[in-house]
């Protein structure tokens, strides 16, 4: 199956609970596409990033992708959060003009680097730039672009992952570039599960004291306005997929 | 110092950031009152509830309060939980309307067992009814009269802990009473801090294993409107106080 309108799939799992951000705590069935355009070093999807595993990627119609979701949600309308990968590289507006029609509520993160026009139609809007640690740049106009898309839609709100000092730099130049959107901090997980697919083994520990640090960092410069919030699903399930 | 406008506190301290609940993740200053009504069996701030404690409780005036969070928040608004024991027992209202008259937040956690007509100066009302392994009874009368009078104010949410599927049964009942609050629920602490203020270990994993059951019973019940997050700070920085 191929053409515009198909949507490259790396996997449909749910519902769970949201582990991160805005939504934190929030049940929700993810749908994951493959494919993107930036490499992060620290990526902690690569399986529906890296071409390598392009082969596990299925190439699904929107009826085909909501038809899964509805099964998985039993009908019952809940969040639906499209991730990836990049999901703003996919064709991904009639997925949630048919979900949205059923009272299903959307929510899609991206770092920013394509807008599309059904970003209006979502529910939340994620933006999450990357930073420094990530070893990419971020155009900063492309991030504006994907703001203004959203507009007149649901929520737009930032999330940056800090590693270090220099994310942290980045994370609040975010902030004042576009001090109208909540800021949500995350301290970065330097233990992601590798390409081949760990056993899901994490340094709590490690996260948790860069999570202390960030929270120590955001206070001591009384900034206030900055929510600071540790991925919750690795803490509960580690990095094991499909959770 | 006594009066009826005067508050007992158990301790002010600050700022972190709230580890449980709708406001996750936030910067806060936390007023801790000294008393309650209530004697939960896994009470987990006994050094604010039990009277044992009682000289350890300072009284002051809401004057005296609000300096101390403007200390600490070097005069930057934010958010001022207040919480216990049970804050509703004491005299809030001045506190609230000298903070909110410079730009600050203010939250309040409670059973709902006292109601007052400040709530409506709030701008987060968590109502946290006891569930059975709590031994508690909640009169819910008493609760509805707290939404009442939080009516015309800030937000108001539920908030139920769940040790078991009798309190799990609970959280279901007091969420069909009041179907337009948010529910939020929470996976209990079985290793709260002792009286003695113990060292602060906890059971991690035991918290993190009810917080997958939790997690697995709403969604396989297709329970999608409550929000499930557990204490983050005693993840953080275990049971210790004044974080």
């Amino acid at each position: 199956m191929s053409g515009p309108d198909i949507i490259r799939i790396s996997e449909i799992f749910g519902p769970t609970i949201q582990g991160e951000g805005a939504l934190i705590g929030v049940p929700t069935v993810f749908v994951r596409t493959g494919g993107c355009d930036f490499r992060c070093q620290w990526c902690d999807s690569l399986h529906a990033v890296d071409s390598r595993f392009r082969a596990d990627w299925r190439p699904m119609s929107a009826a085909e992708v909501w038809a899964e979701v509805e099964t998985l949600s039993g009908g019952v309308p809940l969040t639906v959060s499209l991730s990836g990968g990049n999901p703003a590289i996919q064709p991904l507006g009639d997925l949630i003009r048919l979900g949205r029609d059923r009272g299903y509520r959307f929510a899609l993160e991206t770092q920013g680097s394509v807008s599309r026009d059904w970003f209006a139609d979502l529910d939340m809007l994620v933006l999450s730039p990357k930073p420094p640690s990530s070893g990419m740049l971020t155009n900063w106009d492309d991030v504006a672009a994907c703001i203004a898309a959203a507009s007149g839609g649901g929520r737009t709100v930032l999330k940056c992952i800090v590693f270090d000092e220099a994310d942290y730099a980045f994370a609040r130049d975010a902030a004042a570039r576009f001090p109208n959107l909540p800021m949500y901090l995350q301290p970065g997980n330097h233990t992601p599960p590798g390409p081949a697919e760990s056993d899901g083994a994490i340094d709590t520990d490690g996260i948790m004291a860069r999570m202390r640090w960030l929270v120590d960092r955001a206070t001591a410069d009384r900034w206030f306005d900055a929510v600071a919030l540790p991925q919750l699903h690795v803490l509960i399930w580690g990095n094991k997929r499909g959770v």
